[in-house]
């Protein structure tokens, strides 16, 4: 693996923001899309598991429809292109025979070899399920995702604005994600700054390294 | 901003696995460290609150222990830097308070004009009390830190290992939080990978990109 400048990082890092207003007219190419859905399909997940859908919408009616949902925001409507991010509702012991087939069938094998590892992930499930923690568990996997997709977007140097300020049951009606089991959990925006964003030149507000990172 | 190569991108996030075993005579050097710890500062939180705490364990003796509250995997003891991501529990009004002063001090202009954003903040956290979903919605915040953290590092071609089968109450005793009012969430071990981790050659296993993103 060849290694970015830690500098490249930096400052990628420095430059990303929450991007307000998208320049409607500037859209991501194939190429450079390409690789951030890529960042999508590969994002880290507990077991593996990807528990999760990603609509990339791009039908205009739909996405006047999703900023109507989400308060009126334009990035929907502006940005190149619009990703909703869902997670598995009630996941169940069918899905995980699903996963356990697809590493089977990528790794090789068979099923037999996995059973143990698979009755490590039951445990998990059902452990988080008796407690009602199942779909919160499963929706913070989504979040990963979100995470590795923003920081993926900055260093391709697409603007990009995480939106959690949605109303998820909307979304969902408007997807169509009942019928597949799925609800939303948050969205990104993806695109080009556009030129009079005034968020784009305030400076970024952290806290002190000091402050948030602790030594031990 | 100078965008890297999807190529690039693309190798760095097919490289990444979850590394089971790192190679405890590496060490991370500090320029590369020190923009890891950076990209934690750096992550995106929900309106910028930044409600977490990173703490970096470098102590043996707390590795030892942490592992050993990790259903004793050894990532914790091998790993170069060891990162515990906790959130703020019951975050409050005056938490608030801190993150607005802090908008005010690196912006300027006094914390008068940002009363308007103090306050969609505060409804945003008094329904989620409400709901009784207040700590779940702060502790998604750090995954997004974590997808930050696994992916930066990466592209630096740094191993890392993201843990979830840890147990938070045993974590937040070993260091600390409860008397700081935080509570531990997730982890993550980064090193270098062992040349012996037999997990480092195995095929990632993802679903078929038409499975995982749809279209709308």
């Amino acid at each position: 693996m060849t290694a970015i400048a830690a500098s490249v990082l930096s400052s990628a890092l420095h430059w990303r923001y929450a991007t307000k207003k998208f320049d409607a007219a500037k859209k991501i190419p194939t190429e450079t899309w390409t690789a951030l859905e890529e960042a999508l399909v590969l994002a880290p997940s507990s077991y593996g598991l990807q528990p999760w859908k990603f609509i990339v919408v791009q039908d205009p009616a739909k996405r006047a429809l999703l900023s109507a949902a989400s308060h009126g925001q334009r990035q929907a409507i502006d940005c190149s292109h619009f990703v909703v991010f869902a997670g598995r509702k009630n996941y169940s012991e069918t899905d995980l025979a699903h996963f356990i087939a697809r590493v089977a069938e990528v790794r090789g094998g068979g099923t037999g070899p996995l059973k143990g590892y698979a009755d490590i992930i039951t445990g998990t499930i059902v452990r988080a399920r008796s407690a009602g923690l199942l779909d919160a568990w499963i929706g913070k996997q989504a979040y990963i995702a979100l995470g590795q997709f923003l920081t993926s977007a900055a260093l391709l140097a697409i603007d990009t604005c995480p939106m959690e300020g949605i109303e998820p049951a909307k979304f969902d009606e408007i997807l169509g994600l009942p019928a597949l089991g799925y609800t939303t959990l948050c969205a990104a925006a993806a695109g080009y700054r556009a030129a009079d964003d005034k968020y784009a030149s305030q400076p970024k507000v952290r806290f002190e390294a000091g402050e948030v990172i602790l030594r031990a």
